[in-house]
């Protein structure tokens, strides 16, 4: 049985699918209980819950579980709908922060969807990252941010910020376990500063996890499946 | 210059990610103005409108362009607010309807990406579509449709409807070009069903393609993408 008003996040202290949940609960103030998952051994609920992709973020409110962090991200903003919220009101500017984040995200995959080929980019995609990493710093600058502010200045973080974050918050550990220059301040001075203001919120200061371990995680999961591969 | 409330919709006649907004924009009973794009070479508009991914559809409504089916389906939701609604008022019914509405389009995706191969999914990719088919027969419907009615026959078609048929309405074509079963009555009641219930609605069928025209061009990209690999 589920008491009223349960909240209950499902994650993985590492996964920045799970720190866009953790992200926009804190945002919004929403009070939860934080189950960490053992991806090797996932519990009951996480199966029964996520049926489908079998993944964490898995967020239970009041019994019903919700799957998939973009989503949640949605489903966050539209049940506890006071403000802040994390995707404008305009429609025309709703669209705008969705192709953008599904564009972050897309730009994320290109990298993290290497690691079951340990983690090493061939030249070709290296070469599509750059040439997306290049079209957000100019576009989204254009698009959204026009008198140079990052939306967050005037409110809290929202659906896109999420997202940034989640992507580029812990670029230092995708510059180590990568082993290139990722985002600098020279290259990509829009996005390093968006994603360096992003990282001095409170919220989002206390949620994200130490470089230092998931850089740990990242060399493990590396050799697991180089190993599993033969 | 851009009348008061004009809506543009550029397209290309066999895209099924073009067929969505003409759906949403025939459901919610939206006046439109369809530019048919050649896609060998494109238009200024749409280069202009969509300077990120360059494709079709783009929705220009006032002079704004919107990109993306799956958000465009969210913006004419959002700023047509009256009903028909494309999504349900429920935020967790909301999300299970997307979290759906994005497995259909992974599951898509696995044959559609194959075509800048020649169109041969590989056995594992076969195999991944065939798991992923089973999984959507039986757990949308169970978790959607439990009485067995596909949700539009208590309301006009919406955004889980509207990419579905984008995905089997033309399964006819799919089988026609990738040369196997696709969806049979036998192995997927629900699935089929749902699709053949979605084709005889009119404002469904109207927009939708010939089957056989849709197979010549498929075989005609087929031998594009052949040639071009060399």
């Amino acid at each position: 049985m589920e008491e009223e008003s349960s909240v209950k996040l499902h994650g993985m202290w590492a996964s920045p699918y799970v720190l866009r949940a953790k992200l926009a609960l804190n945002i919004k103030g929403i009070d939860f209980e934080y189950i960490e998952e053992d991806l090797a051994n996932k519990s009951e609920l996480v199966l029964q819950h996520n049926p489908v992709h079998k993944k964490v973020p898995v967020l239970v409110h009041n019994g019903l579980p919700i799957a998939e962090s973009m989503i949640i991200l949605e489903y966050i903003d539209e049940t506890w709908s006071d403000p802040p919220h994390l995707l404008p009101k305009d429609p025309y500017l709703r669209a705008k922060h969705r192709f953008w984040a599904a564009y972050l995200q897309e730009t994320m995959m290109i990298l993290s969807k290497t690691m079951t080929n340990g983690g090493k980019p061939t030249e070709d995609e290296m070469k599509e990252y750059w040439k997306k990493m290049d079209m957000a710093e100019e576009l989204i600058k254009a698009e959204l941010f026009s008198n140079g502010c990052p939306s967050f200045q005037e409110a809290k973080p929202g659906y896109l910020d999420i997202v940034l974050y989640s992507f580029l918050g812990t670029y230092d550990v995708v510059e180590e376990f990568y082993g290139f220059k990722h985002i600098t301040a020279e290259r990509y001075p829009f996005l390093a500063s968006w994603t360096k203001a992003l990282s001095e919120v409170p919220q989002v200061k206390d949620a994200t996890p130490s470089s230092v371990k998931v850089i740990e995680i990242l060399h493990a999961m590396r050799k697991n499946y180089l190993q599993l591969k033969g």
